[in-house]
């Protein structure tokens, strides 16, 4: 286990009918606010109008920036944070998934940025503060709603670049199950292979010794596994909501990363997919993560048998432990198909045409690696793509 | 899953050679403090040298107040509070175990208290702030470096009380693993049963729907029950001691019970053992806790079942499921025996002429119940008090 230091600050309000005291929440922090939200999905089921009431309530003025979109714009975050500059605002509240958040972390960095907030993006800079944000999530698959990171696409060559920070740990999160009955079900697929991504890309590591981490990775993984058919076929089921939530959460927290390095390349080999052709994050990590796996599994045998046996109930071979391991892989492939997501390229309606450039993107012309667990060149990164095709 | 709320704000900064930073990380709150110990362990393993070089090389004034014993008494809670008031000191220090911090904690509401800090012990008032407390973790086992109880004892009646407030996380806690290399092996024992009850203080409970949060206590508890065994063999096996540490520490923080109601009749019948006879509070629990399972198991024989498959791998028998409920209190008892622990109380050395006055104060005197997810009455704790025997 390696050395680490650990706080998540984030406050989870967690249960039915827990939105109602978003506006009491943010008095803590601020009487003049940005509401922050998606499209029309929030108006149609009640829920702006629940938050308005609560703001109103609370004596809270906030000023409305919706329309943002899954793999969210910088252009939509220079408007967040012209807006708040404009109209005196110091807090974000985030009402949606992870796209929402993540661009309302990124307003509320820029805001105390001196400069283009790409800069803290595409590495140039680092955010020394930000303003609090605040969440009441619609949707169980970011994790941003826990977590130190956001992502953004800069529509100027479309890249989708992230960035971590413990500035912009959410104050609060409302976490409400009832508000993912009416996601569609392509949506709770891909918030389950996100999810899992978190839990995976943390998984696979070359740090020894830590078994205690492994098995809470491992407990999350069987618990969003065992209650994702559960939600699909039954969708008002608030048991099973209320643990994919907390799991999704718990996920992207940075405690099961505690002790270990995790590996990421999948998701950034993800980010260059939706980046190009704006598919859904977690669909893209349904396909990616699969081939990566069959790429780097013989870099480690025993974790991938490990993988296999107590996440997928796999009977281990003792004669012949790949077989086991690939069987893992098999299995993750199949229950990704059983929840309709795509599995390949084809299935995502992704083209062929452009892997290299993806590639290329990825590891910067060849000149970075890509992933702790196995460090990926463009060739790996290619012939990864390639194996999703 | 219940409704919750769930922000745990101690910083924990784990590892190799974490201590000598203690000072700086002081410095955020104080420059003049107590530094709260127990006896003259901490000198012996050079600990405390090292602690003073970083204190001060930060610059910061100390006063110290040692011997600190087992079951932390109420007079060395005055004289703390004293000595605080006295030398305008404003932050506590604890270096040390779950005796020492529970009576930093202590120390701390105390010096904010305009009253006897006994009275927020025996419930007649509520804590609204506390001093800042640190923690420097030398016996992984009560899990007050992560937890916001502290439990104190009064000499007048020998009564132990438990009380929990937010105002007392820790602002941070250092977990050094190596620092447990010098435990005595009773001590080791003691440590690992503590954990053990914390976890199923947590497991055993009414609520329904915690699949997310039992896995994580089936986690936690297989990773304890795994490594103390080999720290027993071979004391300093740090990536053992490391998984011990943080397990015991994420066991207590309030994470595992986030969504249910846990139980804790077990842990406040070993209070009164503890009060009376001034036994190690963990070889209490390893007694009382296996009674009161036996006393109680027929309550959810199947959650008793899934602690036994789960957590000690017995083979379900789906004929008798009272059979594989009763082998997992079995395993239990015999891992306990196994790590030098007393499983009754002939073995601790407590006299069954007093079981009746324990059964008394435990309920007070039959006016309330003990415990959540069986309420036992006066007549319940004295069977198992006699189960225990």
């Amino acid at each position: 286990m390696d050395n680490f230091s650990f706080l998540n600050p984030t406050k989870i309000i967690f249960g039915r009918g827990t939105e109602k005291n978003v506006g009491e929440e943010i008095l803590n922090y601020s009487k003049n606010i940005l509401l922050h939200y998606g499209g029309g999905s929030i108006k149609k089921t009640g829920l702006y109008d629940r938050i308005i009431k609560s703001l109103d309530n609370a004596g809270i003025r906030y000023v409305e920036l919706s329309g943002v979109k899954p793999n969210p714009r910088l252009s939509m975050v220079y408007e967040g944070i012209r807006l708040c500059k404009q109209e005196k605002l110091d807090f974000i509240l985030a009402v949606g998934g992870g796209s929402t958040i993540d661009s309302s972390k990124a307003i509320a960095m820029g805001v105390l940025y001196d400069g283009d907030v790409w800069d803290i993006y595409s590495g140039k800079a680092t955010a020394e503060s930000a303003l609090p944000v605040g969440t009441v999530l619609t949707i169980p698959a970011a994790g941003s709603e826990s977590s130190n990171s956001s992502v953004i696409t800069n529509e100027d060559g479309w890249y989708k670049r992230g960035h971590s920070s413990d500035v912009i740990y959410p104050r609060f999160s409302i976490l409400r199950p009832e508000l993912a009955y009416t996601l569609p079900k392509y949506q709770v697929g891909c918030g389950a292979a996100d999810i899992l991504a978190h839990l995976m890309e943390r998984y696979f590591t070359n740090t020894q010794h830590v078994e205690l981490t492994d098995r809470l990775i491992e407990s999350t993984m069987k618990t969003i596994i065992h209650h994702i058919p559960k939600v699909l076929k039954d969708p008002e089921n608030y048991d099973s909501w209320a643990e994919i939530m907390w799991g999704g959460a718990l996920a992207h927290n940075n405690l099961m990363n505690t002790g270990r390095v995790g590996d990421w390349a999948s998701h950034n080999i993800e980010h260059e997919l939706s980046g190009i052709y704006d598919v859904a994050h977690g669909a893209g990590l349904a396909v990616v993560f699969p081939a990566w796996m069959k790429y780097v599994y013989k870099h480690d045998i025993k974790r991938f048998c490990q993988f296999a046996t107590r996440v997928w109930d796999v009977e281990p071979n003792f004669f012949s432990p790949e077989e086991t391991a690939l069987e893992g892989i098999s299995r993750l492939e199949r229950f990704f198909s059983s929840i309709g997501m795509p599995v390949t390229l084809a299935e995502l309606k992704v083209p062929l045409d452009r892997l290299e450039e993806m590639a290329d993107k990825a590891t910067n012309g060849d000149k970075s690696t890509l992933g702790q667990f196995v460090p990926l060149k463009r060739a790996d990164v290619l012939s990864i793509l390639k194996l999703a095709a």
